[in-house]
């Protein structure tokens, strides 16, 4: 038996002793080490770009300026709309655009060779902000059509490109009928804002590109390696079969590490040097490279007095940042979210993506559920309140039951969310008290991606060792622990007999991506048919062999188990195959089984759902807090590897807790990054948690991954912000409705109440 | 259409060009480089191993002696007899045999350091050759008993280990009764000595090993990846998913690069030097490696006085050398290949290997069946001379018919032997004259290897980019060109668009070897499976998108074909499968379908047949002598790539010829290797080629592999010696039954003609 057991890290000794291999650890003969030349300005025409010393400075094999770029290829990249340049041609857009790489034998060479280079900008007005953006009189960011496509979306929903100026993307989603509103005894309209994080992996953005002969090998920190691949196949019109992705183990992600980032200027340097070329960003360079969308959420909202919710119209503007990324996604997934768990008549969403100049926002942790749930949580609390109703009452009417469709002709809810509520309030020790209160929420989002097919290979030696082929990269998750867990428990084998090969486009099964907490649930289903088919071809072989019916076998420790007798198979496939024995193998296949007429989300593969409660204590005098008991759940339907899910929800958790404390992205108004260094940055150290912490990894036991489970890591995040939020309602009756919730905020609205109430 | 076309090879520019990665361009951070210390005596005691001096060193970070191999290893190798140590133990048996191993900065380092290991021999007496070996007062070369095993013969065969001193092996073979001897009008006795090649592989023994934290990572110049893995994992008591082998391209084989070589020592020295090492043998050492096996063949035949052959007894006796390496499997192809391709009442075989104390042997091209041919086509003549009939009557009364079995239970041969024969004296335009003779002969072997599974794997991307993963290493018989050409044709596309993934045995499908011109008989029909089953993947995926059934669709460069439309694939898919695509993937196996309670043979997967015609003309002043005339011919079944197909037949009809001429090991009664280096051992050179010189390539369609091809390789070298032999005769009437046929033995011959006559 392995599934269920909190089996230690397989990467655990080797990462903890330093010698797991990271990308940055890559080392080619002859390898060059490159850096980059970024934009000083947000906002710029580039009128000159003279890489003239440069080129001759010490150690330099290769200079990338946007004269370099060869003919014939497609110089830009982007999930959706490919807008985003390898290196910029006429204009600036962020603080941080890539205008140059120099490609030397050492860093330092290649870091002095970057000062020689002279560039002259011509100012344009920066827009920093959604508002700026949506202004009247705002510069536009894009004036040249679109290159790309909209998502097909389903029934009920649309995409446009370019609906309107620095508008990159809208989507629109609507149910039912807009005059129920006419109905409903109230409609409560409300505004939040949302706040920017960044994904703070602790491994930067790494890449090793050997780009000759007409092939490119490439080693990159990346989630996503297929996508990678085919994405420097379109920018650098070669076949897929010319270029070989490998991926080592990944320091961190959460969601950044994503289709393509400096990949492409890596390989163009590497083509350029006719040298291998190892492109290493800082962790400060990270801040300019992709981050969460700020957001601005405008909920109306038409409820019962007895507080049964009917109708909802949400208008959503996310910050996308620079360049469009996965932004086009993320809005579709914030407006399909936004109404939150809960039973509804009516429902209109608009999500449009604002491109501001600022850097690029794409995939995060939570890929648009975080903003959906801070916003929507919050007013269902708000609406609880100004109706006198208890906000637990008020979930406990309007929440989807268990199976329960979450919009028309989608799939059901695979988790019991008032058992989850029940449990985080079971968990929390509330006592009220002055200046004290208690919040929660129920963060709610679609896992495992769309759609989204993937594949996983068995093969078994002789000697039973088991090798696993799956595109799941380790990202810290512990992909490589529980996933060989689900091969091990159907194999009726160790987990630590199964070794889980190196990513190798070349080789490995195809695969969309390590996103969307998509290992489990996702891959683990591929991977269990695998095991499963070579488990069957075994029993089969060996019941040839014992001229006996393969239900009366059975697989264990890699002995034929009947009746009483344990045959060891070594041997038997040796008489059989002869030689030097023989490999069993097997492929597995899963795809969402589903209608492709309906919406995206009727393919969904489950609900990753997070319940969280939270008791704060407030300081009247200063706005300081303290949340003094934060309870966080997620349900992983069955957990594979408990510790590992403790280890997901602890740290989505206390993400989702430092997001609401203090943890975000400021920019002035020039566009200027004020805070984007580690130093400045402040990200949650061990004394920042609240004095109780505690997450619970729920079973509940309805997830359509193997054996019950499904994906989680981002579930716990999304409803701690919105819980704290309710808390300081309950505490001390203020409602803030901007991240993060700081002192000084909280002192404001205190302010401000004892104006009102004044 | 790719079949049939001769493509260039794939792999031609960047060999050429140089850029083709061999081992020995394998370079890894921190790499050390090692030499080896050899034995200067071919018996001896090791008294002392001091290699105190060579430890401490310049540049110096590991030396592996007898004192440093770790305990619980199992440090010797070997294919059925676990006889050969990674370093000399307690004796040493060959000259060259490997004493100690260092491991430094530099190869120059390493080679100062192995002269400052100290070592003391007691000398023991020496046996060179077969009959010292075999001498009452020999020395005993292995005084323990043997560890290993009898390969598992089936009916009428049987092996023995040590059945005798310095007989590491015997195999024996019996069909029909013996009793017929005494109803045959003619028994013929003769003796034939078989002369050592060296396999003469251009590119040396070189291995590149990484063995740290628990696993093995190995680059390697060997034809054999997985029962490498298996070996090491034998050796070094790990599994086999602890241990990965890469093979780049391999410049030469021939047969030596089987099973391992020095790669247990790299390994070791890189266990002890805690970093990468790379132990790159010189071409010289290769001469003490592996080679050919010498022989001397006794054959004792019964026939009719028409010509018809009855009954044949053979005595074989092999120079296995100082190690048993694959010399059981070689004393059975010879054993039972010895009565080559004739329809017999009666045959008895023994084979046995002998050890002495030269070079190990091991497979060679022919394995067993040019020893086997040049006794048994040499006899055949004689007879046919002896009896007054025409050689060519002899064989035509006696050859095997098309699908006729070649022993009782025993698969058909798959060539028409006697049409084969006519082609080759078709060619051969030769005009009686004085001195100048005609001779021929049929080279005859099976195929394919023993009852060998085989397993590939073909996947498409979205866009029709195909990779191949298969276990069949490019060694420079053109696999990477014409093994995609089946993948090619069955797929419907070019075979450019094909990609061999590198051979990585965590990812590669599982195979046994790149042996017995394997490549396109066993792996060409798993390739051509998976690309079956690839392509049906595809069809039923454009029929189910299409609503048509899949029958009437066709696949053309990674289009549907329905009628007059002509539908791009790409779009399809990513209709279908959304996000970035897909790939479609299959595997696909082979295994020799057959009873394993047969005898070996009778798993047999083709037989492989050369015809040769030479003439030559004779200087009987001198004894030298002219091949003036060569042709020689190979049967392919169907040729997948013609132009790959003649390379092969020229290069192994050259390799015969050389064989024939002067091509030989010469070693000295204390086991000394006279000639073991590229200067003094004799190569033909383009000058040394018969004036006329062709190969045909015949396609007489009946080989089980795709498309009716077999593989080949192999058989043009079998019967050219014998046939070179045999025109000397009709020429000058003398014979010759030692190789090489050098002036001096033709001189010798006449002389004793000359007196016989007189």
């Amino acid at each position: 038996m392995s599934i269920g057991l909190s089996l230690p890290r397989a990467d655990g000794a080797e990462k903890l002793s330093g010698r797991a291999t990271y990308t940055a650890d890559i080392a080619l003969p002859g390898m060059l080490h490159a850096k980059l030349l970024r934009s000083s300005h947000a906002h710029a025409r580039l009128l000159r770009v003279d890489a003239g010393r440069a080129r001759t400075a010490p150690g330099v094999h290769a200079v990338l300026t946007r004269d370099d770029v060869p003919e014939g290829l497609m110089p830009v990249y982007g999930y959706f709309i490919k807008d985003q340049p390898i290196v910029a041609t006429d204009r600036v857009r962020h603080v941080g655009d890539i205008i140059a790489a120099v490609a030397a034998e050492t860093e330092a060479q290649a870091v002095a060779a970057l000062a020689l280079i002279e560039v002259e900008y011509e100012a344009l007005p920066v827009v920093a902000s959604i508002e700026a953006a949506l202004a009247e009189d705002a510069p536009e960011l894009f004036p040249q059509a679109p290159i790309g496509f909209v998502p097909a979306y389903g029934e009920g929903a649309r995409g446009a490109l370019r609906p309107a100026k620095n508008i990159c993307f809208e989507f629109g989603y609507r149910m039912g009928d807009a005059a129920v509103f006419d109905r409903c005894d109230h409609v409560f309209e409300d505004e939040f804002r949302f706040s920017r994080m960044w994904h703070f992996h602790l491994e930067p953005f790494v890449s090793v590109a050997d780009a000759r002969d007409g092939r490119i090998e490439i080693w990159s920190s990346n989630q996503n390696p297929f996508p990678l691949r085919k994405e420097l196949s379109r920018i650098f019109r070669m076949p897929e079969n010319a270029i070989t992705v490998r991926v080592p183990y990944v320091g961190g992600g959460f969601g950044s590490k994503n289709n393509c980032k400096t990949e492409p200027a890596a390989v163009l340097l590497s083509m350029l040097a006719g040298r291998p070329v190892r492109l290493a960003l800082t962790l400060a360079e990270g801040f300019l490279t992709n981050t969460q969308h700020a957001a601005i959420l405008r909920l109306r909202t038409g409820v019962m007095s007895d507080g049964r919710l009917v109708a909802r119209q949400s208008h959503i503007e996310l910050d996308a940042g620079a360049y469009s990324d996965a932004s086009p996604l993320v809005a579709e997934k914030a407006g399909y979210r936004i109404p939150g768990p809960y039973a509804w008549e009516h429902v209109e969403s608009l999500c449009r993506c604002v491109m501001t100049n600022t850097a690029p926002a794409g995939p995060f942790r939570g890929f648009g559920g975080t903003q959906a749930t801070w916003a929507s949580e919050s007013q269902i609390d708000m609406i609880a309140r100004r109706l006198g109703i208890s906000p637990l009452a008020m979930r406990q009417k309007n929440l989807l039951k268990l199976h329960q469709a979450y919009m028309p002709g989608e799939s059901g809810v695979d988790s019991d969310m008032e058992d989850g509520l029940q449990t985080v309030l079971a968990a929390i020790h509330h006592t009220p008290a002055p200046d004290r209160g208690l919040g929660f929420a129920v963060g709610f989002k679609d896992g495992g991606g769309v759609n989204k097919p993937a594949q996983a290979r068995v093969k078994v030696s002789t000697n039973g060792d088991v090798f696993l082929g799956c595109g799941t990269v380790e990202i810290g998750q512990g992909a490589r622990t529980a996933i060989p867990q689900i091969v091990a428990e159907i194999l009726g084998t160790s987990a630590t007999r199964i070794r889980v090969a190196p990513i190798d486009t070349d080789h490995t099964p195809f695969d969309q991506g390590t996103n969307a907490s998509s290992g489990i649930a996702v891959m683990g289903q591929a991977v269990a048919r695998a095991a499963t088919a070579v488990r069957d071809q075994v029993l089969g072989f060996a019941a040839a062999q014992m001229g006996t019916p393969p239900e009366t076998l059975r697989l264990e420790d890699w002995h034929i188990i009947r009746g009483n007798e344990r045959l060891p198979l070594g041997p038997m496939i040796m008489r059989y195959y002869g030689g030097t024995g023989f490999e069993f193998t097997a492929d597995g296949f899963f795809k969402p089984d589903s209608d492709h007429h309906a919406p995206l989300e009727a393919q969904c593969v489950y609900w990753e759902i997070g319940w969280a409660a939270a008791e704060v204590e407030v300081d009247r005098g200063t706005g300081q807090f303290t949340v003094t008991q934060l309870v966080v759940a997620g349900d992983a339907g069955r957990a594979i590897n408990p510790m590992l899910c403790r280890g997901q929800d602890e740290g989505s958790a206390i993400m989702g807790y430092a997001q609401a404390m203090f943890e975000t992205m400021r920019y002035d108004a020039a566009g200027e990054l004020l805070n984007g260094d580690p130093l400045h940055y402040r990200v949650p150290l061990a004394e920042d948690l609240p004095a109780r912490f505690t997450t619970l990894t729920l079973e509940q036991g309805h997830g359509p991954g193997p054996f019950g489970s499904k994906g989680l890591g981002e579930g716990a995040m999304l409803p701690v912000a919105a819980a704290i939020a309710n808390a300081l309602e309950d505490a001390v009756g203020i409602r803030i409705t901007e991240l993060p919730l700081t002192p000084e905020r909280v002192l404001r609205a205190l302010d401000n109440l004892e104006k009102a109430t004044a």
